[in-house]
This record gives C-alpha cells, sequence and structure tokens, in this order.
C-alpha cells in the first residue's frame, strides 16, 4: 500500500537507539525541534506559550540518563506539547478564549505531572479553539497553511504534523485529537473514556479523554502508556490496560467495515483507496464484516446516524456551568457566538439530559454486543483531506462516534485526497486499547 | 422522644413565612448572622475567609424579591457557608493547607454558581482540614470550644452548629458531612454520588460528593435541590431526583437496624437512647430487621468491618497527583505528614487499584440487593460526642460505609452524649435521596 502520512513527522521512538549507541541526545534532539519550531511558528501558529528554556534543562538531565544506560521512561527527554485546556504551572493555560486574560494554574494537570516524572521536555501550551469547543484558531495546517488543522486540538496536530515535535496531548469529546491528527497527517491515539487521569484538565463532559497526537504509533503509546503509568485513570475507573512496551502489530481476525453516516461524500478516490486497504486485509485473511452481509452491522450503521446530534446535545448541558461562570464574572471572557450556545444549551433541562445519558448507554451496549468477538472497526477517521479556509476546523461526522460509545481509536495516516493526508480509522470495544494497537500496527506495514 | 440539636439552630426556610408576612427580610436575617459570627468567631474559628459586602448585595437584591412576592428560589437571600476547596471567584480558596499562599480561582464552581443564581448570600469561605483530609485546622466546637467540631467540613459544621448560618456546603469522601454535623447539633445530608455537579471543586476522588450542614431537613433539601437543579449532578450522572418541595415526612414500612464495627464503643447511655427509638419505630409500625435475625443483615454487618480500611486505600491512591504536584512545586504547600502519606499512598499501585474498585463494586451489588426492598438504614453517625481536643477530627467508622456505597446519608441530631450532640444516621438506596429525607422527617418527629 502507498501511505501518506506528513513527510515531516519526527520519531522520538526511533531516536532513542541513537541516543543508547551515542550517537543523538535528547538535548539534540529538542535543538532540533526549537529550529523547527522557530523556522515555521510564524506561518503555523501552533503555540499559546512557550517553555524552552525548562525544557532544555529536562532534556539536559535525560541526556546525562541515556548517557548512563538509566532513562527514567522511554520519553525521558521527548520534547512535548499540551493542549492548553490542561493545565500547567510554568505557563498559562487560555482555554482558547480570544477575549480574555489566560488563567494561571498554581499546579501541573496529572498528565503533565506524569509526563515530568517520565522525564519528558515540555516545550509549550499548544493552541485550542475557543474552549475546545467548534470555534476555530489561527493555527494553519503545517502542510499546507491556505487550510484548517482541524480542531480542537489544533496546535498539537500542526506541531507533530508540522515535524516540531514528535507527540503533543490533546483532548477529544466530539472528534478533537483523531480528527486533527488525521487532517495533519499524524498519528493519533484517543483511549477508553477515563483511562488518563483528567485531573487538572479542563476537559470535563462525560464523554471526554485525555489522548496524543505523535509521529508513530510507539511514540503515542509510550506517551500515553507513561501517563497512565504514573498517574492512572480518572479516579473510579481502572486506568489504560497494557504493558510498557508498544504492542507488537498484530493480524487481526475479523473487524467490522464501518461505512460511516453521510459517507457518500467521501471523494471517490479515498474511497478507492480505502476499497484498495479492504482488499489488502481480506488477501492477507481478515474476514470482513459489512452492512451489506451483517445485520447487526447494518444496524449499527443506522444507530451511528444521530451520534453526532446526540453528542452536541450531552456535551452542551454539560458546558453550562463553566461557559456560564465564565460569562458572569468575564473570568476567562465569552465571545458572542459562545453565549449563543449556552441559550442554545438551556433548552434542554434535567429530564432531557437524563433521556440522553440513557440512550448513550444503549448504544454503548449495542457497540459492545456487535464488537465482542471481533478485533474493532475499519473506517475513514474523515471524509476527506483537511479543509481550505481557516473558518471552521471541519467535519466530525466519522469520529464522534467513538468518542460517544467511550471507545478507543486510534487514525493511521494511510490514505490521501489531492496530495493531503487522510487517516484510516480503527475503533475498538472497551478497555481493548492494546490490541487496537497490535490491529493497527499490522494495517500500517500493509 | 427528646431530641438534641444544638440549640443555636437558625433555620432560613422558617423565616421565609416571615419574609412573605413582611416581618423580616433577608438582609435583615443576614444582619443577625453577622453580628452572631462576630460574636463567635474569635472562638469558633470557622471561616477561612469573608465576603460579606458581596453578600448585603445578595440579601439586599433579595428582600426586594421576597417583598414583591417573587423570590428567585426558597433559598434567594439565603446567607450561605461554602467550604474552602470549592472554588469561589469572589475569595481565595484555600484547601486547609496551613503553609501555603492560598490560591484565588478565576471562576465560581458549578454548585457555587447555581447558589448565586438560586439567590443565596455567600457568606464565606468556611475552614477545612489539610487537602480536607484528617489533619485538623484551629476551628472549635460551636457549643464546647475545648471540642473538636469535626472534619474535614469543620468550619461548615460550626458555623451552622453555632447559629451563624443557616446551611453550609460539606464535601464528603469517608465521612466529612456527616461526622461533623452530627457532632455540632446539626442536620447533614450527603447526596447519591454523582448527584451534584463537582465541577471547580476540589474534592475529586472517586465516592467523593458535594453535601450540606444545615439547620434543618427543609434547609438542607432546599439548599441542596437548588443545586442540582440549576447545576446538575456530575457529568455522566443523572443529578439529585426529587422536586423543588422538601419531601414530606412519611412513616418507612422497614429498616435495617445496622451496628457499624466497633459497636461496643458506643457508651451504654447512648445505646440506650438508639434502642429506645428504635421501640419507638417499632411501635408506630415499622419493621425492623437485625443482624440477629436476618442473615443478609448479618453478612453486611460482617462486609462493613473493613469499609474504613478500603476507603483510605482507595482515596489515598486517588489523592496521589494533586498531592505530589502540591509536593514538587510548593503550589499550595504541604506539611510533613502529607508528604508522608504520600509515601504511603504510592506502594498501592495500578494492579492493586484495580483490585480495590473491585472490592468496592461488590460491596456496593450487596448493599443494593439488601437495601432494595426497605426503607433503608436505621444506624448512629457516630458512636459518641465530638472528642475534646483539637489534635484529631473523630471516628469515621461509622460514616465511611455510605460514602463507599455511593449511598445517600442523612444525619438527624436526635441523640446525646454527656450533653453533646450525637447524630441518628440514616442511609438510603442510591438516588433514592427522596425517600430518605421523607423518613428522615418521620423519625425526627418521633
Amino acid at each position: 500500500m502507498s501511505r501518506h502520512p506528513s513527510p515531516l513527522l519526527l520519531s522520538y521512538h526511533a531516536a532513542t537507539e541513537l541516543f543508547r549507541a551515542g550517537e543523538d541526545t535528547p538535548r539534540d534532539f529538542l535543538e532540533r525541534s526549537i529550529e523547527r519550531l522557530e523556522a515555521v511558528e510564524g506561518t503555523t501558529r501552533a503555540f499559546a506559550a512557550l517553555s524552552i528554556e525548562r525544557a532544555r534543562v529536562a532534556a539536559d538531565a535525560a541526556t546525562q540518563r541515556w548517557r548512563e544506560g538509566r532513562p527514567l521512561s522511554p520519553i525521558d527527554g521527548m520534547p512535548i506539547g499540551i493542549k492548553d485546556v490542561i493545565e500547567t504551572f510554568d505557563m498559562p493555560t487560555g482555554l482558547g478564549s480570544p477575549t480574555s486574560e489566560r488563567y494561571r494554574a498554581p499546579r501541573d494537570a496529572a498528565c503533565v505531572f506524569a509526563l515530568r516524572e517520565a522525564g519528558a521536555a515540555i516545550v509549550g501550551k499548544t493552541k485550542t479553539t475557543e474552549f475546545a469547543s467548534t470555534f476555530p484558531t489561527d493555527t494553519r495546517h503545517p502542510l499546507e497553511p491556505s487550510r484548517t488543522p482541524g480542531g480542537s486540538s489544533s496546535g498539537s496536530a500542526a506541531a507533530v504534523g508540522g515535524g516540531v515535535l514528535p507527540a503533543a496531548l490533546g483532548t477529544q469529546v466530539i472528534g478533537s485529537v483523531l480528527r486533527p491528527a488525521a487532517y495533519c497527517g499524524a498519528f493519533g491515539f484517543k483511549p477508553t473514556f477515563g483511562a488518563i487521569n483528567r485531573g487538572g484538565s479542563h476537559d470535563f463532559q462525560s464523554q471526554s479523554c485525555i489522548g496524543a497526537i505523535g509521529a508513530s504509533l510507539a511514540d503515542l503509546w509510550h506517551t500515553v502508556f507513561g501517563i497512565a503509568l504514573r498517574a492512572g485513570g480518572d479516579p473510579g475507573h481502572p486506568g489504560l490496560f497494557g504493558d510498557a512496551e508498544p504492542p507488537k502489530p498484530s493480524r487481526p481476525s475479523r473487524l467490522i467495515v464501518l461505512r460511516m453516516p453521510d459517507w457518500e461524500t467521501v471523494p471517490a478516490d479515498v474511497n478507492r483507496q480505502f476499497e484498495s486497504l479492504l482488499s489488502a486485509c481480506s488477501a492477507a485473511g481478515v474476514q470482513l464484516l459489512t452492512g451489506a452481509a451483517h445485520a447487526g452491522v447494518a444496524a449499527f450503521e443506522q444507530a451511528a446516524l444521530d451520534m453526532q446530534a446526540l453528542s452536541f446535545e450531552l456535551v452542551g448541558y454539560e458546558s453550562l456551568w463553566p461557559l456560564k461562570t465564565a460569562a458572569y464574572h468575564d473570568a476567562w471572557g465569552l465571545t458572542q457566538r459562545m453565549h449563543d450556545r449556552i441559550a442554545q444549551s438551556s433548552a434542554l433541562g434535567r429530564e432531557g439530559y437524563r433521556a440522553l445519558l440513557n440512550r448513550r448507554a444503549a448504544l454503548r451496549a449495542q457497540f459492545e454486543a456487535l464488537v465482542a468477538d471481533t478485533d474493532g472497526i475499519i473506517t475513514l477517521t474523515t471524509p476527506c483531506a483537511a479543509p481550505i479556509g481557516l473558518s471552521n476546523t471541519g467535519n466530525s461526522k466519522f469520529t464522534v462516534q467513538a468518542s460517544l460509545l467511550g471507545a478507543p481509536a486510534i487514525t493511521v495516516p494511510m490514505l490521501e485526497d489531492g496530495g493531503m493526508p487522510v487517516g484510516l480509522q480503527l475503533i475498538g470495544g472497551q478497555h481493548r486499547d492494546e490490541a487496537l494497537f497490535r490491529t493497527a500496527g499490522w494495517i500500517a506495514g500493509l
């Protein structure tokens, strides 16, 4: 298969071999990152804040440890970006608000603290849409500045896709990790709901997750597992299951082929690439279940139709409090469009919200029953490449399903649309994140 | 029955009749609160911060609305205190840390914002133990300053029990609402887990709840329901069920009498009062299920034995991140004893934590099965009165069960121990908060 990741991707995992061999160091890696950042940031605008000197201190300490053969973790010294809805003690947390003073938290979020414990070099805060919702930032696509990088983890995707960083944290409640990762030609991973401790992150909604955008599956796994190992999952959740070693590629036995809602909007050429990928899977012995031949898959394709509307309603209701307190005190500032959104979301009410929770629970049960004896779903991450223009961050119709289902999802940069990256998406059953990485690794190698 | 609430309790609910009749106003009510506060605060030390002038503005606005017969809610104008782990935009949030700068949040927590929407007058932040854990503050018992008011919602209980406020918010992860409420002769309510939105509150643990301490059951209901109506529950939870009107007293059909662990430490005189209360229930036609006669109750009494140890381990693990980031950055400061606690909690690890979650889930299933065809559990809130001395906040052996089970619990000030208040505790099945209020109302009237 042809593959179409961003040509700029910069793997830290690959470099660690060189650290061990004494042919490269984390500090040199970081300096190349900084050099790249300085070259492109004026155009890409991926960062809301930087902490370069502190990152250098971390990279120097890591350089020493790798030299002595005792790195703290596989990401010891890795330059990483943090989405600007996640608290950091050394940089403000702006939540993407264009109108306000930026808030300075007195602490690190759980995931940031875990990254520091693992030795990572926190380079900066990456830009996000307003309150990690849909109103865009000024960040541009790293390969083609006339296009959106996607959102809401816009800066994280632009920094990784642009070869500035090997990994960056994002958060996803609708499609905010996978969509921008796919647009920017990077790998992206949204774990099972609750798998990563959200303490100190402002992604509080009931289907929100911290995830990562990275230069390779190994970079993603090391980053997310490194956090899970040190900070655990959300309180009351078992956290990410798996081992420190990146899951080895392994051929899946059976995959569900899911045609997402509005599949007819997929350009013919992208659809051809997808079909050709399916043929390659089939030829290698993977059993493919399609809606045309399997009643359960067909029923689930039907069920998927209104998952986007359902998610918008749920998330809108859950966002009322922080938006209202922001509006009242002008704490972070609020644009008129966000004021309008408050008015829309207020209509749902307690009873309406409860009914939606019940609907979501039923959809989750339907999905888990369907996926149980398979290796997951194979589909596209977006219908097409990143749209031209910065006025919106693209379509979440293909990414919202995994968010609503609380299921792990991975995007692999394998397809293209007029020369721009398009992602292949894999979705697994809850807590089967590690197995999904095995499948993703195998498919990425086709 | 004789009853032994604090003689100082000051009900806002009772006063609203007078507001309607034009014989009292919220502003006058507030001024009496402030007067009382000024008289006792030097001894009791219930407040970490005050916002008197802003409270006066709120009370004046409420006065106008009551006068015009259109109050925003039953708690419009009510003076209320907020535990100092819950964020307020107009006062710092100190988390009970004795060594640090106090953090100023740029927003109101969801529950605080809801209270403001309901018209309440936020008077101040009430003192808590260090990080709402077990190390005491300098707050004293409002009836007897040589004694602890209990913890961790120490200031909230002291302010209500001391007749300064009709209600104050607390949080409970082990016993931090019900125990201090009982010690201070007040009513206390910890709702079903998830029933009150914890956004912006630093009680993040997997069995933590926002609750209230109040001068009457009606004050409690109006406060907690008023929040639930406006801010909902935790994201993904259905929130508190019920109606705006305080649940009417209603005789329960069947109650489980639970002898808590170390029941033999209950003083003979307190036990006699408890037995006499049971006799009154029985005489009124309530069927009582005891461990002596009911195998399920006996088994549950056994199961309750290690709920305290289990809770300490769970909460310790979940508290690692915020304590570690506080320790690292000295964000809020950390005493040596908290550093020691980090070391203890680190031993559990991910696998150990998962095993404890499974144990808790099994205990919850056992409890819900037992309680399903009853009106709940009747027991004591503490074995005895508040201990003398400020070196510890008393015993959580009788309150931890409802916390671990995620179940609603109410304490009613009905018993006494050497002239000091002791609480009767009622525990219901999850989401049956409203029914538990009916039972509590009936028993309080015996």
